[in-house]
């Protein structure tokens, strides 16, 4: 995302703003500039030159009587002695441009519809922050902390929140989510309760490394609130051992080890699967991925510690979480112990992200993050781990997560007869455009995400501008990646020229890892009816602008 | 392969054909059997209840004319005192049923034009052997080898073959390639020089280890000619290690390891890549896949003798063949120093192949065999391994088998910017029925083989009749796969019926691996310029007799 880095000397040429009426009013013509920059909604206020393009493409966005009336609106605010209160409810309602679009900061509000089409990170990037609070975004791209940016801001006020909004609403006991942490609202929210949400592709391929407050979250029950203290995680020994009690000073005396991985919900792209027949599950889009650092000992030292080693049949480390439903039942899964043993596997008990304590949405104190394996088996909030000679008993290990063919419907399926998802498939999804959108001929710039399970690199991703008909490989950016051990994404980008007299782009992207397993072609041939493994190549159709 | 189970009593009530005319000629009726059964050519000579079937099915093959023709030149030649002499030359030219179909076996010579359609394991089988000797395929299928087959085979004789034809040819030692050794008539030569061939489909999925003499072949060079009493292999010794120079025996000290392993080339389907567009390279068909029982000297034990460990940084290890080009350079590969030294990816320098030593065609007396790899590294005739910090610097690593956009061409390729093939995608085809076959309405039977690389198991085969719009799992057969060491294919079968009133089946066939990736859809997308990785759908169309 590109930060707000505007010249002082084009925020100070701002003040004074709402002096005079916009620029399509003034007598004289300001005609010096119809190119589209990063600068301030310039109101032709002293006609020294200065560009007319903010007013331009706000009225051609808005329509020039519904922008005049914003404009006439913000002024009105801003001039007068005693600031209007607004409520919370009153700047969540303008949120889109045909409604205005409000910010709070710091307790004022923000009438920034002019400004959106403005912002040098992209209109979508600070549209993500309508009818909201300004802070969570701020917070993410730190380049915003900056005196000219306030400056740029203050210019939009128009009043200050209703400070009976800002006390926080009393806790219903009664409400097993009612201790769920606060989370960014920038996620793009598939179910409140338990919460699953993703950050928007907008945001999603920015990042190689994803922030926290908006990575992915996926959580079958209740956030449980644990005091790291008194926790202990309990580690089943070996027969002839002693059972571990590690609190998490304990499990910090083990070596630290810190790798950088991408997890992976099964259901990422389950939209496009429910397009093809319904399916049973969350509506994920192309955002139930995410790549953070994470730091943690090594699950491999711990169990030796417990006194496990590899055995001569396949046995299962089973995991259980300390998030529970009604019934006391905890979150389980389980993967093989020949994984959990190697120590290239890089599987940990991670109690840091990102170089930060978990935050609780990811596990606080300590979770499992198993490199390369479908997020279902990455226990968060662990509480016990043993050595079993089966996989978890878990409803998510066994009755769930798993593959099958399109032919197979809720009458004829057999759990039983396919194995719990491990390691998934190569994955690849575009972030930018956005689908449906309207770009500019000319060039395109298309970016998003590519990953594979198990270790295999990314070493290819193809784009194609028409259906799949041609193809060009894009470039490849991120962390080098160990041999055997490509645990994280690489994020691509490709600029192409659109084809002249091209009134729409069908976009298409395909993946290929270095065991060079590709994408397949088209989604109903692998339509199973949990919606999970959705890995065909993605599609973004756009219009482009004549 | 059904084997030729016939009773002792029909095979006596042959006795005595070409006494009188075919049944079609007998003025009494003899209709008492029109059902297809394994029996022989009986020619109603006794009218004694015995059946048409054979003539039947012969005359609606070969016209009437055709086939009363071919009856009275079997007659007339058997009926000679002194044998009719056939060269080879002749026996060659009649492989089909337009010429007849001879064979020969032990110095005789036989028209089994008759016999095709009523032989027990299918008339594709033997037409297999038409036009040449019999003794390899019975040497397959040993069950032939018993009197009543003798004596069966015996009322075919229609001469002996030129003793002429018996001396071998002079040794032409200007031809590099004079000395390759003698070759299955079964496999389906795709270059004689170098020598390289596949197993055909009705052959190739009959058995899960596939026999020595049709397992595929894909040689780059001349067979060298190794003496194994003087047979040395080199091993580099790490810095302050010695060097080894390992006779057959040393290399026999080592623990032995057997495992059962499929070997595929990157070219296998190939021909179905170049049917979008031209590609360089041989045509193989579905047959570039073989599965054999290895055994020899694990190499991350030879190479501990010698002094390696894992390094900090990847490193290589390289191989070096006994084959060399007339500049007298070898055919090299290499594969990654993590994979060779660990112990759980069984990377063998094997001696023995399902408990023979190795053919020469595989590499006598020494080949490597790198489980779940292309072909391409399992370098034959093996005469050097050495730890480098690059990858071998041979042509076959450096600037073949690597995979590319669809979009680059000779013009544009870079083979630096492609890693070499090491793992190989999940890969499935249909071996029965044959494309372009007619099959009876009623039930269907679709085989084939399924496997993927890097130790992942075949998990499940979906097939479809129409063309991918529906699909039907298939049953799995082979043996039981190690976890993270499936190394070896699965068999597969699905017995369905044929949709009524079908004129045509489009046939298909995708496998997913455990971790569930799957083949694509179609060809064009990935194809590329070295035709390697062909692993779409594999589709067969098949008529449906009304």
């Amino acid at each position: 995302m590109l930060p707000l880095l505007l010249p002082r000397a084009v925020v100070s040429g701002l003040r004074g703003a709402c002096r005079s009426s916009p620029s399509w009013l003034c007598t004289r013509a300001c005609s010096t500039n119809d190119s589209f920059q990063p600068q301030g909604p310039n109101l032709c206020n002293s006609g020294e030159g200065s560009s007319t393009s903010g007013w331009r493409v706000l009225g051609s966005l808005l329509g020039l009587g519904a922008a005049l009336a914003y404009h006439n609106h913000r002024c009105r605010a801003a001039q007068k002695e005693s600031p209007h209160i607004y409520t919370k409810e009153e700047v969540r309602s303008h949120s889109r441009p045909e409604t205005g679009v409000w910010v709070t900061f710091g307790g004022e509000v923000f009438d920034v519809t002019e400004f959106v089409e403005l912002h040098p990170g992209g209109p979508s990037k600070l549209m993500l922050a309508a009818g909201g609070p300004l802070e969570p975004f701020w917070a993410l791209y730190a380049a915003h902390n900056q005196p000219h940016v306030r400056e740029l801001l203050a210019q939009y006020k128009i009043g200050e929140l209703d400070p009976k909004d800002n006390t926080p609403s009393t806790l219903d006991t009664s409400d097993p989510y009612a201790n769920d942490p606060v989370r960014h609202p920038a996620l793009k929210v598939n179910s409140q309760r338990p919460f699953n949400a993703e950050p928007p592709p907008e945001l999603l391929a920015e990042n190689y490394i994803t922030p926290n407050s908006i990575f992915f979250t996926r959580n079958h029950l209740p956030v449980p609130n644990v005091d790291p203290d008194t926790y202990r995680l309990h580690v089943v020994g070996a027969p002839g051992s002693d059972s571990l009690s590690l609190s998490l000073d304990d499990l910090r005396k083990f070596p630290k080890h810190e790798v950088t991985v991408t997890l992976q919900c099964a259901g990422n792209r389950r939209s496009e699967m429910s397009q093809v027949k319904e399916v049973k599950g969350l509506e994920w889009r192309t955002g139930a991925i995410s790549t953070a650092r994470w730091a943690g000992a090594r699950l491999c030292d711990v169990l030796l510690q417990a006194g496990h080693q590899r055995g001569d049949t396949e046995t299962h480390v089973c995991f259980e979480g300390l998030d529970s439903d009604p019934t006391g039942t905890a979150y389980g899964a389980s993967i093989p112990l020949a994984r959990a043993l190697d120590p290239d596997a890089d599987v940990l008990l991670a109690y840091e992200m990102n170089g930060q304590p978990l935050p609780r949405d990811h596990g606080f104190p300590v979770r499992v993050v198993v490199p390369g394996v479908v997020g279902a088996r990455q226990v968060k909030w662990l509480g016990r781990v043993s050595v079993e000679p089966q996989e978890s008993p878990s409803h998510w290990q066994r009755r769930d997560y798993k593959g099958f063919s399109p032919s197979v419907d809720w009458d004829t399926v057999d759990f039983d007869s396919a194995p719990s998802i491990q390691e998934l498939p190569v994955q690849s999804a575009i972030t930018e455009p956005l689908d449906g959108e309207t770009i500019q001929s000319g060039e395109v710039t298309v970016k998003g995400y590519a990953w594979s399970g198990g270790g295999r690199a990314v070493i290819r991703v193809d784009v194609s501008l028409d259906g799949g008909l041609t193809w060009q490989a894009a470039e490849l950016h991120g962390e080098e990646q160990c041999p055997r051990k490509a645990w994280a994404w690489r994020l691509w980008q490709l600029q192409a020229p659109v084809p002249a007299g091209q009134k729409e782009l069908n976009i298409v992207c395909k993946a290929v890892d270095d065991s060079y397993n590709v994408q397949p072609d088209t989604v109903a041939p692998i339509w199973n009816l949990r919606g999970v493994l959705s890995n065909a190549w993605h599609r973004v159709r756009v219009q482009v602008a004549p």
